[in-house]
């Protein structure tokens, strides 16, 4: 058992947070997540009413957080009115500029999380007063930018340690196993937030013949790109991208987003078609670098579980690697 | 104290390799590195024997070990046989392919350590033979590539205890402190190359402006760029780029390559004045995202030390952030 910090603040069992992966974190993700120990949440992202509700509905009797994508959900304020109704664990802003949604969301007094890829956002939502930080780095599925985990939380962490001591941080990005939650801690971390192991488990919402491409890949494999985001019509600010597992469909217009710009409408219609029989090379597959440690679709509750006891005995060894 | 199988393997007290970056680590810093109980080298790099010689006069007494980048050391092949000469404590390879190589220095019984940034080249090396693989990721300094350090070592290390368990794994990219070698550790690595942060030590041949530089930089400032090569004449295989702080100089030409080659003339001359001078807006600094870690100059001594004590405090009390 491991408790820090993070474990005491938001009454958990486990010191990792289940990352609010847009469409994949669903109400039966969170609640096995938050049933074990861990803080499960659901991935509200865009933010769309009746998918909301539908997994809220499905999550009723576990305390789970709410994520939002901060620029997209700006657009639709009453959607996180509606959030602050169910009476989330936390809420979880990414991507954007937070400032209204936090102030708004503290006179609630429910917990602040808000995961940030810069040590400049950082300072920004250290400054907001948020309870949390999420240091998130490059490695992780999903969008996000530049920075890597292993620098982004020793330089975030100097910086709270100086200025905001009361704040707690997670590493986000390159976390799938006890290795990393051992190492994040290491790095100054409270706890780690954990995505694409969580995505590749039987609880999400993921075709498994896409979770599947994730335990074939290496992760070499994945990649960042626009062109995700560019075939799903979502207009996410310039800095983002998203790492996915490359395929046919990202070899061919990784280099080419103005060629793919003329062929949106078909690219899209096929992504669409692909994403309900889940095609892994006609959908692309939101996972990290991580893709190569996933070698098995598990429960949640024991996911949670293996991180969590193997970062328990390597701390107690210091590490497998230090002779005795 | 930390032992782990690379001190005993190579006879360090420290398990902390100093990176052979081109230029900067002469023999005084290789030396000051060695005396002081971690693995020094020497940055040949490119190769050039007048450098060479000089640097190994300055370091002789010192076991250190002698760095070459792979693509440059293979048109030079006159220059692997001086360096084996020199009898140095390991021969490091980085940057393209090693094998004809690694099996002359083999035939020496000279450890071999093989610097790759990738998953599959992590795999050739270890069916080479080498004894020491160094998994780099893409927050180093200097040159690397995208794959991040907080999943290379894991999933390399995997691939080492199932296919190669006798050769050893060091983390390169991120590492500056105690924090980080405890992390790289947890990963599974059973040691830490350090760069930028000898990179910024007294001993490197490094102009104290450059360095002044790093320590102003926090870790948002450094970006992988091409335009330092295109600048120097060197002509690195695509696949690589360098890690530099943003300065006039790169924000200029960072996306605009083909023009800087219609100015190349004028621009290569402005860069060595600028080296010359110590401009840190001409010239760009060769340093990883841990610049925003490095605080001061100190000797390397120091610097191995501090990162040393710190992790084995951090591993001892299960890192800081572990309640009791």
């Amino acid at each position: 058992m491991i408790e820090t910090k993070l474990t005491k603040s938001l009454g958990l069992k486990h010191p990792i947070i289940q990352a609010p992966m847009a469409w994949a974190a669903g109400g039966e993700l969170a609640a096995a997540v938050s049933r074990a120990g861990g803080l499960g949440s659901i991935g509200a992202a865009y933010g769309e009413l009746d998918w909301m509700s539908e997994q809220f509905g499905i999550a009723y009797g576990q305390r789970v957080a709410c994520g939002f994508i901060t620029w997209a959900i700006l657009q639709k304020p009453a959607l996180l009115d509606y959030a602050l109704e169910q009476q989330p664990a936390a809420m979880i802003f990414s991507f954007g500029n937070p400032s209204g949604l936090v102030q708004k969301v503290q006179r609630y007094s429910i917990p602040t999380i808000c995961q940030v890829q810069t040590f400049r956002d950082a300072q920004h939502a250290i400054e907001l007063g948020v309870d949390v930080i999420v240091a998130q780095g490059s490695e992780a599925g999903g969008h996000g930018e530049k920075r890597a985990t292993f620098t982004l939380v020793p330089e975030v962490a100097d910086y709270i340690a100086a200025n905001a001591p009361k704040t707690l941080l997670c590493a986000a990005g390159g976390i799938c196993d006890g290795r990393g939650l051992a190492a994040a801690l290491m790095l100054g971390a409270d706890g780690a937030v954990v995505g694409s192991r969580f995505w590749a488990s039987k609880e999400a919402l993921v075709h498994p013949n896409m979770q599947n491409a994730a335990i074939r890949a290496n992760g070499d494999d994945t990649i960042r790109t626009k062109v995700v985001d560019l075939i799903r019509n979502l207009d996410w600010p310039i800095r983002y991208n998203a790492r996915v597992i490359k395929n046919d469909l990202i070899e061919k217009w990784h280099n080419k987003l103005s060629d793919l710009e003329k062929h949106l409408y078909e690219e899209t219609k096929k992504w669409n078609k692909g994403l309900k029989n889940g095609d892994p090379n006609k959908v692309a597959a939101f996972v990290g670098e991580v893709a190569g440690q996933i070698r098995e679709i598990d429960y949640a509750e024991t996911v949670l579980e293996s991180i969590s006891s193997e970062a328990d005995s390597l701390l107690k060894e210091r590490s497998r690697y230090v002779l005795k």
